[in-house]
């Protein structure tokens, strides 16, 4: 009998499938399409104790009880036609795992019509790309903690190691946390990436500097406080040329984004809460305007002023590394308090230590910058941001200044950094003991009534606007 | 028999039943609590043509057919209770007219929810506040076209009329879009309001003004081309003294902001329809960040730096007005691309000129600026992007240096302008040919093998960066 079963084989199922069978664990595949099964038996299963179905039930048949079959298919109306397609062959207890990026609502949805069918629906978020399925993606499983006991065993072996050993793998919390969590993850991503960019564009639009010239810095700041895989594959990505026209590869590349939701997710969530994440939302809108590129050219031959404000290119080049970490950092603090609100209003109870543990490997945004996360967590009873612990605010206090002259170079030099700057401007706000709210408030009591607190006083107040003489 | 019902007496309903009476409408009033109904009947009704029923069959029964009820409740579930309520007493074609703030896809959801009963639900937007409702607001109608015929008299009449003579009040599109374009609209006055408080921010923090004279700024503002109601209040509201302290009533309000759904709602609709508009989303952001006052106090006193970039008063003075009708410009831009967007998205055909016009008074972000609006899509066949039309790529091109100007003032001297330099910021954006997404592209193909697009060819191109030696 097979150990666990996978459905689903693209290029994130195969390489979970061949990282289980490498760890040991008989291992189960089926596919909607047969003809990705049989390529995939000839080509990739080699000696590895993987066995290929065709057929459903004949796959179901093939697993120790309880079953567990994880599904890695597209997020959204795959996922349920998976689990209808299941349901007839699966007995009570069998365990179903989502590990696509699912939108967690659904999840909990799931995981409440499963349950009326007596099969565990478990949703665990999985992140690393194909090389990070393949040799250790850090993990996020979430659901009935029975189920958990089954899976884990196999989650912790397939997952990546950190540096001390320990697996990138930890129960989140009830269902639907690891899928939040792992969305959360990737708005981070999303500001990472945007950041690095918007760095890599100061230096090619503000600085002049040459794709080569830019290779070293990235490849400098690797060996630094930086240090993360992003950055490590920037270096990487900035070296190769492209075959046909000889150029860097990156100046054939098309600067047109895409996105697959988890980023807007994050976005809309911290909205929906009400928690400040700019940074997350404007690296969302950066390839928003990104995609738009037909736009973007009229509007460049439109309004085609050049904005020169003279900088000093040494100075500069030293401030931006440090402003690309208070930016990293200010955008991570924005992440977790999102979290933060996200386990206050569903009770979630989440660890944000052990969340930033799991992310220091196999994920795409693993750094070592995530053991200080950790650490600062540990040091302090109550962490509200970030941006308040011992640590981080000692590193910002330090280097805001740089982030400030950085913000103010791209401006003056018309350089769109809308992750830079709003991660400043999170900074100043956060730090503003008033902010002009009042005035906000005084607007809103004059045209809805609206009320306002006092600064001296408890309670609601109105003014009656409209019986004053102006 | 009465002409048309209205359920739901708080300030906005009563505001709305009294300028219907007062233009000879015989209007039925009813409400969930008997108490207020006996309150509005005792003090507001005096000799206005106003039957207050405090039976639901009685004030049914009054009104003639096909039955036109406005309800005007707290946007969510209190809606669909009243639907409820009313279904039993309704007839075939009767109407029922939601005149709060729904969501668009709750309205949708009703309108479809209540034809399997053969009742026609019928969505309208509403603007002005309390004053708007008494006196004429901005009415957005949306849904059935019939319905619409029956209730276009009224709505016509009872409506702001603009300075030509025309009613606020247009036929928006199917159902749904009412709400939707009130929801922009919402999103629009939150930029609006948030550029306005930076604007007073940055005099009072950067340039040290008192109270009286940013008073004398907004005054003289208001005659000039930023002229507009919010504008006009904000000169007004600084007049005001508190009696308590004798201070200026704005010194002593409580600068946390609140948030009734609508701005948040609009930002969500961005993200989740990938069009930038990230002055509107900064604003909601801005009042999160006001709401955590506690959090703000305690990082002003860690993070105490004064940090001071020395500038012009005069001309910063001078360039602040154009900064705001710049930041103005652009944040109306993204709002009208959403429109746009949802227009094509949902198969609504706006008529985003006829939406200007209609907002041209009545509703709280209603100015001449909106007629510029109109003639701007008015001159051009096709508009992607107010930014791009004739009219007001000539404003931006001449005053966009004041924008850039004011924010890296703003930032050199720390004060908080998340709108402003997210409007320049989107401006830089959006007329640049090249941004660094060929970056992010690559760095997405790296790690997730999601592919690229070439500058000088077609298709999608996949690199094997695994088998490079870097």
């Amino acid at each position: 009998m097979n150990s666990i079963g996978l459905y689903g084989l693209g290029v994130m199922g195969q390489s979970l499938v061949l990282n289980i069978a490498s760890k040991g664990y008989k291992i189960a595949v089926c596919n909607r399409s047969k003809d990705v099964v049989k390529e995939f038996k000839d080509n990739r299963v080699k000696d590895l104790p993987i066995s290929c179905y065709e057929d459903i039930k004949e796959f179901v048949d093939s697993l120790k009880k309880p079953r567990m079959i994880l599904i890695m298919v597209q997020a959204g109306k795959a996922v349920d036609a998976v689990i209808e397609q299941f349901k007839p062959y699966l007995d009570e207890k069998d365990i179903l795992v989502d590990c696509g990026n699912s939108y967690y609502k659904d999840t909990i949805r799931r995981v409440e019509e499963c349950k009326k069918d007596g099969i565990c629906f478990f949703g665990a978020g999985v992140s690393g790309g194909e090389m990070g399925a393949l040799y250790g993606p850090s993990i996020m499983p979430s659901g009935d903690k029975e189920a958990y006991e089954h899976l884990k065993p196999i989650l912790n072996a397939i997952s990546a190691k950190a540096e001390d050993g320990a697996a990138c793998c930890t129960y989140i919390g009830d269902s639907g946390s690891g899928h939040y969590v792992k969305m959360v993850h990737n708005g981070i991503e999303y500001g990472d990436i945007q950041i690095i960019c918007e760095a890599y564009d100061i230096m090619s639009r503000v600085l002049k500097m040459p794709i080569d010239e830019i290779q070293k810095v990235f490849d400098k700041w690797n060996k630094g406080k930086l240090s993360s895989y992003l950055i490590d594959i920037t270096s990487k990505i900035l070296t190769v040329k492209d075959e046909k026209t000889n150029k860097y590869l990156v100046e054939v590349i098309l600067d047109k984004a895409g996105q697959k939701g988890t980023g807007k997710w994050t976005s809309m969530e911290g909205l929906d809460l009400g928690v400040g994440i700019p940074t997350i939302a404007e690296s969302v809108f950066a390839r928003c305007l990104s995609a738009i590129k037909d736009k973007r050219l009229k509007a460049a031959a439109l309004y085609d002023e050049e904005v020169i404000m003279h900088v000093d290119k040494d100075s500069l080049l030293k401030a931006l590394e440090n402003a690309v970490y208070c930016a990293k950092i200010i955008s991570y603090a924005q992440g977790f308090a999102l979290l933060k609100e996200a386990s206050d209003s569903y009770n979630w109870d989440l660890n944000y230590g052990e969340i930033a543990m799991i992310w220091r490997n196999g994920c795409i945004i693993r750094a070592a910058f995530l053991q200080d996360i950790k650490k600062a967590y540990d040091e302090e009873d109550i962490v509200d941001n970030l941006i308040m612990t011992k640590h981080f605010s000692a590193i910002l206090k330090e280097n805001i200044a740089a982030l400030r002259q950085v913000t103010i170079a791209a401006i003056g030099n018309g350089v769109y950094v809308p992750c830079l700057s709003s991660a400043l401007e999170y900074y100043d706000g956060y730090r503003s003991p008033r902010l002009p709210a009042n005035l906000l408030q005084a607007q809103r009591d004059f045209f809805g009534a609206h009320t306002y607190e006092r600064l001296d006083e408890k309670g609601s107040f109105h003014t009656k606007w409209e019986e004053i003489e102006y």
